[in-house]
């Protein structure tokens, strides 16, 4: 979907945004003086609430595997235990990570959430996105929280794809119809993408009737093939959080269609999380086949997408092509494994750059290489909605067995260093 | 060693990069149209070369791990199996790396540096440093060989070093007595540096008399701590090198006052690149201590200072530490190493930051932290010699042991990307 301006953007994100049957969602904001740093104005905070009307035993959950998590992870963790979940409650601008009370701060909130409705604590996951260190501002959050409930509704969960943005330029939605129900999802990421699930934070709700165990399976096989095949800077958060709930009340479907639908949304959340990176301009994509495994034909399409003299290249929409060899000769010298050029062919888009052993270039091949990086650019200034959705095709074709791997990454821009060196300011 | 302006800093390395006896060196320019991209106006490329005054069958060599190394590596792990040799030759902006015929092209053009000296190619190592991809201009540089060799001079290396620069913005040269001789160092190196020898040159000339086999293990085990110990932005190039040469002309000294001076010079040359590096604008220094190993503490620390995340950061001046702790946290995770909040304490400066698997954070102490990262600053726009030689100093200390590592890393700047956008243009 191509389109010239944020409001068709957003209206497109509305229709696709429909919560399913058994759940409402609100947001709200408040703001806060951190005691951490000094600050003139109060800086703001935003809360988003997923409720299910019953409490469901149909839930699962991935988190980061940094081994210093947020509290939210720590506590995530916890709540797999549970019986059933009655939802999530999300805040953006602090993670909550290794802050003094980091656990008893967010175990607090979630209790004066769940007071009301006649709940304890356990009965939420609590999500966090923003700066690490910090610590919550409990009070404000509980003063927001009659607020946030007061305005839970049935329409779209677009106020709440919203409110967990940080330096995300647009909400992230997608959602597909599955059997008579429908799997939505919601996201929010933007710097720090990598593997194993960087901050980046996902909702995934359906109204499809599911057990807890299938939920589970298909989740982590989803992510493995989606979320985890992505990258943006390379730095997995703290934070990294996944979580998928149903409230049961549409039949249920056979579990490879289920699941070819849940990887379906997450394939298309990873792609927008990576189209919205920090100042990305272009969006890579590696398509490595012929590799020994999965896992070998992963990692290296990572090392290169990866690479910061590959990143700059392709923001600069240079063919400096030498710099992807050079990135899976690095990987490979690194890891151990042999590798004979002879068996290796790379091409950027429709040139082949790389073959038996020798780059294949020339100056005609050069123009239409800067061409077809120029034609995938987006201006990483002005993009509060993608203008295309375009990718820069890297394919590696190697012949040390059957398995491949596709994995989007992006450029590295003066745009992401601007956002970066500055982003709590 | 502080310097206010270009000229002050070229007569000290002028100081430091006399000839050791038994040596002479010599640079030269040429130009050439590259038959893969079309230009309008002819490429300048430089040449450098060292000559023994006789064939010494003291020297070493190290090179890249990448498993798609240059022509000019390919050649010099078959020089190692020479008896002697007589001396290297150099050039910039191509690094003949997978170029077709790129073997045979390099060995062209010793074939013709050695025919007037009555010898055979084989008696010189090449090294490259530039382009990627590429074939050598052979006619020109053939061409360019007798101005070359008439050049040749008893004085410094200065214009040597100067010659074999790319991006570089100064020439690294440094030396330090030993015995009654020297030991001289010139390198270039500007982005791609990492771990195990990126697009680094690295001559180390001595006329200390010592056998071949110990001059490779100080060589190897000085490498280890000092050019194995530094990244500016994580990629290891196609065509790293490091060759040693001793005349042999002076009385030989204790192995180990040897290799002392060695690892000097190495050291003072690693920090050198490091504070070139493309757009850098803060060093920083990453000590860990308390580690299972040293290699568990240099892949640690290396972690940190490779984190776009931690290097936009610093370069912003923004003391925004949870990202250092998050760092490490997603290193031991995906190395699969447990680790234990309550037994690290990082401290950035003089500040600590974490301590007992909590942040120590508070406004007054992060102003503290703004000043410090501002105090350690440079222009990146504006070095043609090294301001300062401050670092930004982390410290990272855990209870696992009694293994340390000194990693000296790079921020990540606006200007890096500038530059590697549009290197080759």
């Amino acid at each position: 979907m191509v389109f010239t301006n944020e409001k068709d953007y957003l209206g497109y994100l509305e229709s696709l945004a429909g919560l399913p049957e058994g759940f409402r969602a609100a947001a709200a904001e408040t703001s806060f003086f951190p005691k951490e740093r000094p600050v003139e104005k109060p800086l703001p905070l935003r809360l988003a609430l997923v409720l299910l009307d019953k409490p469901s035993a149909a839930f699962g959950a991935l988190f980061t595997r940094n081994r210093f998590p947020g509290a939210p992870v720590l506590i995530g963790r916890e709540r797999l235990k549970e019986g059933a979940v009655r939802g999530v409650l999300i805040n953006n601008k602090i993670s909550n990570v290794c802050a003094p009370r980091g656990v008893e701060d967010a175990e607090e909130v979630l209790g004066a959430l769940a007071e009301p409705l006649g709940l304890r604590a356990n009965a939420f996951f609590p999500a966090s996105t923003g700066i690490i260190g910090w610590s919550l501002p409990v009070k404000e959050m509980k003063g927001a929280l009659p607020g946030l409930c007061a305005g839970l509704h049935r329409g779209s969960c677009l106020d709440a794809a919203r409110a967990i943005m940080t330096t995300d330029a647009y909400p992230k939605v997608h959602s597909v119809p599955v059997g008579e129900g429908r799997i939505l999802g919601f996201a929010k990421g933007a710097g720090m993408i990598e593997p194993n699930l960087a901050t980046m934070l996902v909702f995934l709700l359906t109204d499809i009737d599911i057990g807890q165990e299938a939920l589970r399976q298909s989740l982590s096989r989803a992510a493995e093939r989606t979320f985890n095949c992505m990258s943006v800077d390379s730095d997995q958060s703290t934070s990294d959080t996944v979580i998928a709930l149903s409230s049961g009340t549409k039949p249920s479907v056979a579990p490879e269609v289920f699941e070819a639908a849940l990887e379906e949304v997450c394939a298309k959340l990873a792609h927008s999380i990576v189209r919205n990176g920090e100042g990305v301009s272009h969006v890579m994509r590696l398509s490595v086949s012929g590799a020994k495994s999965f896992a070998e034909a992963r990692d290296l399409a990572k090392a290169v997408v990866n690479s910061p003299l590959v990143k700059t290249a392709v923001y600069g929409n240079d063919p400096n092509v030498g710099r992807i060899v050079s990135a899976i000769g690095d990987w490979a010298g690194n890891s151990g494994i042999e590798m004979n050029g002879k068996n290796l062919l790379v091409r950027l888009g429709e040139e082949t750059i790389f073959e038996n052993g020798a780059f294949a270039l020339e100056a005609a091949k050069e123009k239409l290489l800067s061409a077809y990086l120029q034609d995938a650019a987006m201006d990483p200034q002005n993009k509060k909605f993608p203008p295309h959705e375009k990718c820069v095709d890297i394919f590696v074709q190697m012949k040390d067995g059957d398995a491949s791997a596709v994995v989007y990454g992006a450029d590295l821009s003066r745009e992401y260093v601007t956002e970066n060196a500055d982003y709590r300011s």
